[in-house]
């Protein structure tokens, strides 16, 4: 058990980093704020990526790849979303190195520096709305719905792997619509996705939402947003959706003529989830003992242990366990045999546990005997004996179960710490405690940042569904609904 | 016929460029030598992309992503590759902006001076060894078997869309061995997987061979390759698989224990594909009416189009082209059914000519009564009329016989222009000509390099497959075995 964890309640933020680090998840790089994800943790993104690509491709997105770089006076355009983006960015100055005069290693050579500096992209509007300029004329041109699997880079003080990285990978959709309408329902739209990617995949509830004034996007006229809470009572913004009105269209002079034949500015959109995500899942549903992972989205779903004293014993247990593989592949279950002679079973238990794997089959001589398997559950650490014939189908049954319970149980916890608060002085008592506070709020920016500045809790979102109207909790001015406070990450 | 091209045999040049703009692949972007790849374009290298990771993955590769951005020491610490790599290179200086004085956009804040520059990558062969080195202690950490889908970037002086831009999407395998025998077994099983690839998928006939010393990858210990030719005699360098040796183990210090409890330094490979296989593939099979795309790599396959003069005809169409769709689509058969009524049928056909679509079935109202409908091949432009009960496994089968066709095609031209020269008179009228020119060489950089110098051909490959020995074409020393010469993209 050298892999062993330091438990959540003891310190939870060095939980999460042991369990990226030990789970094999990603680890810091030789560059600062810059992380390696590993191929385990990469597979489980790979995942996620499928099932996105998959559901906005049914939503009649499409793919397409834009620059890494983007003219430093682009940024510029849009006076909101400089603001916002153009302070924490890496700057491209030079565009060659030649051999240092003392013949040691390389330098800058300051002949090659660029006329106008390039901006690593920290997102892609505004090279993207400068693209959309020539391929949009008329409003038979739109909608355009284009998303972009990418990197971006934003320079972050203080990192956290998965959480806060300086690179973090991303999808970002960009569409353009002809009518107001039009952008908002598509806003609204991939909120739905993404709300229904977290539930039903990551097996994470979310609340929908939108955000105030103050975390809203830049440049963005409203900004949707998915809210999870970690184990640890803190909210984590989960994904994003941005209705920008027609922003960039003026920023980067996009028009189009429409049916009526007059001229007008295009409407936009852009939405997107990163590697955060990954981070969001590991902290929803993981132990003290390891990752807990829901099995649409483990790279492998089950894993099988051999137990066993000598070759013949491992060699009979091989031949059943490559009768039931096959049978577990064709129900569409991932599976993983296991039979390295160079790790005990006990090792291999942990391993399997710590990396999350939902479903385990140990199998030994007298299993052999009884035509019976051990089945353990990951989400549970429950353990049965059940006959190898029609297993498979057990465990069908149970990848469903396992990822019912693991969202039910992260729903339970996030209801349990869940309330509404109707004072100000029951709210500083309660955001101690953790999770999402329902509280009345006057709606200005000023009170959200006074709260913000005493409690360090801000307004994860609106909710969509309202609530009863009511009075602000601070200031005691007239509220229209229930906001959700919460500390975040 | 808006969209019309330049012929190939007007310009090759000016009809490539005209191509990838009018079928809407990619377009240059605002960034001096960064493209836009359009979703047309994506959608091909989607489908690269998913033949090639699963090719990988069969091969036991598993995906991990690393840093963008490599600190500038990095590149200096193995000597051949920071020749080949550290001169024309993105530059980050800074990482941050602040708000113009004259209260006019932003610039670079000088406060936020980086200590050490970093890199964009151009390869990451230094950041992935720089990390490996904390991955790998004993001979049961390997063999590592990593593989990263990235962007890179390389500040190339004349660019052409796909050919050579300054960013780029490929794919970078890095692995880690245990014995010289085996990281060589593997940059071979690469090398085949490549040309699997190239000549099943892409259709693109291609000679596997080792570069020469002049060609070889900057840190190599050899460089095996896939090596094309286009349309014009020109050839391609497609995809390659270099040998590290122990070098990057070297400058890294990668050292391991092995099995008789020795250390050693652990051996090397990298190979890498990128969206330059786009331009091979549209240069392999393209004619002057656009692109010819093989059905294996075509976004879709079959465009249906309806030729009607009312509503009531187009409804009766579409209930029979509603009926074959399915039926389609059961075979694995990708279909568009464009019943678009803003564009003429006439429009249709040249614009999914001119986008490569492997098959076109069109329908009108003769076609209803008879039972009937037009098959007409992208590849041959011919024409069929078919009878609609049972057309979908015609269709299955025009899909392998395309794909074999212009495979074939791309064959025989290939054979028509490789020719054995014997001498440097006969060569220097040859190459003018174009084609593969297998030819004795003494094997000195030398000779290639004054050869290179006055006929601007190159070694391409020595073949895997040795021929007969004889005399250097220029040297009249001896060779052990014929070369590929030709002047190259």
């Amino acid at each position: 058990m050298a892999k062993e964890l330091t438990s959540r309640s003891e310190n939870y933020s060095q939980w999460y980093n042991d369990l990226v680090l030990k789970a094999d998840l990603a680890e810091n790089s030789a560059v600062r704020g810059c992380m390696v994800i590993k191929p385990y943790g990469y597979a489980i993104w790979e995942k996620m990526q499928a099932e996105l690509d998959r559901m906005f491709k049914e939503t009649g997105h499409v793919n397409a790849y834009f620059p890494l770089f983007i003219p430093k006076s682009f940024l510029s355009k849009e006076a909101a979303h400089v603001e916002g983006f153009a302070k924490e960015c890496a700057v491209v100055t030079h565009y060659r190195l030649k051999n240092s005069p003392d013949g040691k290693g390389v330098i800058v050579d300051p002949e090659a520096k660029l006329e106008e500096e390039l901006i690593v992209r920290p997102t892609s509007e505004t090279i993207i709305w400068s693209t959309y300029k020539n391929w949009i004329q008329s409003y038979r041109d739109l909608p355009l719905l284009i998303n972009q699997w990418a990197n971006v880079v934003r320079w972050e003080m203080r990192t956290r792997l998965f959480l806060r990285t300086a690179e973090f990978l991303w999808q970002e959709g960009h569409t353009a619509h002809a009518t107001e309408a039009e952008a908002m329902v598509e806003a609204r739209q991939m909120l739905d996705v993404y709300a229904e990617f977290a539930e039903n995949f990551m097996a994470m509830p979310v609340l929908k939402g939108v955000k105030s004034a103050n975390e809203r996007f830049a440049g963005a006229l409203e900004t949707f947003c998915i809210e999870a809470l970690m184990q640890d009572g803190k909210a984590l913004q989960a994904g994003t959706s941005h209705f920008l009105g027609q922003n960039f269209a003026k920023a980067f002079d996009v028009t189009f003529v429409d049916k009526n034949n007059k001229i007008d500015y295009v409407w936009a959109t852009s939405w997107g989830v990163s590697t955060r995500l990954m981070g969001a899942l590991i902290m929803s549903h993981s132990d003290d003992n390891g990752l807990v992972l829901p099995p649409k989205l483990a790279p492998f779903q089950v894993v099988i242990v051999p137990i066993y004293k000598n070759d013949e014993q491992l060699a009979a247990i091989s031949e059943k366990v490559n009768e039931i593989i096959p049978k577990l592949r064709k129900l569409g279950i991932s599976v993983k045999y296991d039979n390295n002679d160079n790790k005990k079973p006990g090792w291999k238990f942990a391993e399997y546990e710590l990396k999350g794997v939902p479903v385990r089959l140990a199998m030994g001589a007298r299993d052999l005997e009884n035509g019976t398997v051990e089945v353990a559950r990951r989400d549970t650490l429950t353990k049965e004996t059940v006959a190898i014939d029609g297993v498979e189908n057990y465990i069908e049954k149970l990848m469903t179960d396992i990822q019912e319970n693991i969202y039910k149980k992260a729903f339970d916890y996030r209801t349990s710490v869940t309330r509404e608060v109707n004072s100000y002085d029951e709210f500083k008592v309660e955001i101690e405690k953790g999770g999402f506070l329902l509280c009345h709020w006057d709606g200005t920016p000023e009170t959200e940042e006074r709260v913000k500045d005493e409690t360090k809790a801000t307004i994860r979102c609106i909710p969509l569904e309202a609530s009863e109207e009511g009075i602000c909790i601070f200031t005691g001015k007239p509220s229209k609904q229930r906001v959700v406070f919460a500390r975040a990450y």
